[in-house]
Parts: C-alpha cells; sequence; structure tokens
C-alpha cells in the first residue's frame, strides 16, 4: 500500500515529508486547506481529531505527532538507517532533540499565531506574539551552542533530528529573527537544502 | 554504574521514576529545590542548561526531556518490556501519546504557573490561567474518547505510556478540572495507583 500523508505548506509536516524522500517511501501527500478553514471540517476531523497535520494513513490506521511520524519512518523503511535504534545513547539524544522540538521550540512559535489556543483575550495574544522574538532566539542560542553537534545535529551521523531542526529553522525570519545570529544552525541549513530529499520534500508541501 | 536522576515532587519526573522502578532499576533521585529557584542555579544549570527536570546522568552523559527519558529506560532495561519496539504500530502510537503528552497537556497546564514563559504582562498571564481548565479537559475529553484504549493506553499491553499518562492525570485537580468527567481515566488512575512501583516512585519524588 502506498502510504498517504496530509499536510500544509509551511507547517511541521515538512519534517515527516523529508524523511520520507529520505527513505524512498512511495506516497501520497495531501494538502489541507488551512486557509479554508478544512483542518476544523467533520471530514479531516475524522481523519484527525486534533485537527492538525501531519497525520499519516497507514494500513493500521492514522498516526499523528511529528516525533512519532518520524521513528515509524524510520522503522519501516529501515535500510535508509534514519535512526539509530541500535545504539541507546544516540536514540535518546535524537528523541531528546526531536522533544525539545515539538515540546518547547514549536510551542514557542505558536505563540505568534495560535494564541488563541491558550488565551481569549486579544491584548493577551498581542503579548505573547510581543515575546515569540526573544523565545525563539532562547531555543535556537540553545541549539547552537549545546545540542547541534555538527555537521549534523547527532555528529557525523544523519538522522531524523536533522530535518525535523530544518523545518523549523526555516521559521525564524517570520517569527522576528534573524538566522545569521545562529552560524552553525545556518551551516546546518545550507547542508540541508543541498540534500536531493529535502528539495523534493519542499516540492511536495502544497500536496501532489 | 548506578544512574541518577534529578527530580522534583509534582513535575514530570515522576513518568521516569516510574518506568525506572517498573524496570527495576538501581538509581538515585535526587530533589532540586524549586522552591529556593536551584533550577537556575549555576550548579544545576551545568547539568542541565535548560534548568528542568528530569534530567538522567548515565555513562555517557545528560538525558532530558521525558519521552527520550522513557525510550532510554526501556532500551536499557530491555526485560521489563516497557516499549514495544518490535512492533512499528503499537511503538508508534506509543510515541505518538507521549508526543501528544509533552507538546500539549503539559503545556496547557504549563500555562496556569509558568505564563513568564510566554509573556511578560501580568495581566496576559492571568488570561492564560482562565484557560487553562477549559484546555486540561479538552486535551482529557480525547485521551478519554480516542487515545486510551484500555486497560492501559496501548490496549492490554502496560507500556511508558501508563506512567506518563497518570502522572500528568494527577494535576487535574490543582488545574480546576474535576477526574470524575473522565471515568476511563479514573479507572486508568486507580489500577497504576495501585501497581507497587507507582507507589515506589511517588515514595521518591522528594529524593533519595
Amino acid at each position: 500500500m502506498s502510504l498517504l500523508i496530509h499536510v500544509a505548506p509551511g507547517t511541521c509536516a515538512l519534517a515527516t515529508l523529508i524523511a520520507l524522500e529520505e527513505a524512498g517511501a512511495d506516497y501520497t501527500a495531501r494538502r489541507v486547506d488551512f486557509a479554508a478553514g478544512e483542518q476544523r471540517s467533520p471530514g479531516f476531523l475524522a481523519v484527525n481529531p486534533k485537527g492538525r497535520v501531519p497525520a499519516l494513513v497507514i494500513e493500521d490506521g492514522v498516526l499523528t505527532e511529528t516525533p512519532a511520524l518520524l521513528t515509524y519512518v524510520a522503522q519501516r523503511f529501515p535500510a535508509a538507517g534514519l535512526a539509530p535504534f541500535e545504539d541507546s545513547f544516540a536514540f535518546a539524544r535524537m528523541q531528546e532533540f526531536n522533544a525539545y522540538l515539538c515540546s518547547t521550540v514549536h510551542i514557542a512559535h505558536a505563540h505568534r499565531m495560535r494564541g488563541h489556543r491558550w488565551v481569549d483575550d486579544p491584548d493577551a495574544m498581542a503579548a505573547m506574539q510581543r515575546k515569540v522574538p526573544e523565545n525563539m532566539a532562547a531555543c535556537f542560542d540553545l541549539i547552537e551552542t549545546t545540542m547541534l553537534r555538527g555537521p549534523w545535529v547527532l555528529g557525523d551521523r544523519y538522522s531524523l533530528a536533522d530535518g525535523y531542526l530544518h523545518t523549523i529553522a526555516r521559521w525564524l525570519p517570520a517569527d522576528g529573527v534573524d538566522p545569521a545570529r545562529f552560524p552553525r544552525v545556518a551551516d546546518h541549513g545550507a547542508r540541508m537544502a543541498a540534500r536531493p530529499a529535502v528539495q523534493r520534500a519542499l516540492a511536495r508541501e502544497s500536496g501532489g
């Protein structure tokens, strides 16, 4: 069976698309029309009750949450070697990196456009937006100085964490942070942008 | 080597303590004194630059982020069978559950006491606090109706996700949500509370 992934451009779905492309997977990417509010439609909520992308449809059901989709792709396509399952310390480092991206960095970013998740008051939403550049910069300071070993996140070994980092690092300009403040992350981004799998993933972010 | 885990009572560190106890691990739990602000002290920041618990010290370094510590404990103590690594779909479901807890449910909770992470304005912090009961209830509605298969998170198989769910479900009363609204989660909590490993983990939350 060909896999089906529900995506939207500019979202964290890109990380899973990169993993699928690195794995050489056969899949269809279907765009969810966020501008039309399709993510809150009954049809899409029947696919993913969370009303979010990515959602990956496999034989057994629908999987969500980027860190879960990433390790699933790595397990389904073991020849691609996208996760160091055989090295518990390296696997823990990768999991740690992915968990930091989903629970801290993506959340810092979400306070710019998705403040309605946490407050009803427009003034409070504006207060959240004001702090986004500071918070995103603090996250990337930590990644730059402590977490990104180089050349890849885990050091010499490319892994799922690299596509996920690249996905979120692309949000920095819109979040009001100059990417040039983080030269090691910028170098990583240049290496990622040169990978054919990343170029293919970007070409499929809008579906197809 | 005996493992060392930095903890604080009432935090998500309990999830990793439960995993360590289920695994029969030899470890020391060291309490970080949040009331004294020790998590921001130079000494602790040298251990974990994020200034958070849990932090697990192993031979190779310091590991952080609950989803990463959980799968690390499962890999280090394979006889305990805490994670279905051999079943890619079940492993993805567990990862999905843990990612939802760390990136959505824990974050919904954190807007009550840690609002300063995302805003500087006291009025905006109060606006966040007002929405916490609604958001936590929405998260647990989804867990109750869709995610918790029963009797355990993954169905018949106990896993790392159970200790993590139990850890966060214990926060509901303080977050202004009546746990009785979620009878399946409450049943799960009663089964968890009866497990000797959970009782031992709770006894070590404050260090020791």
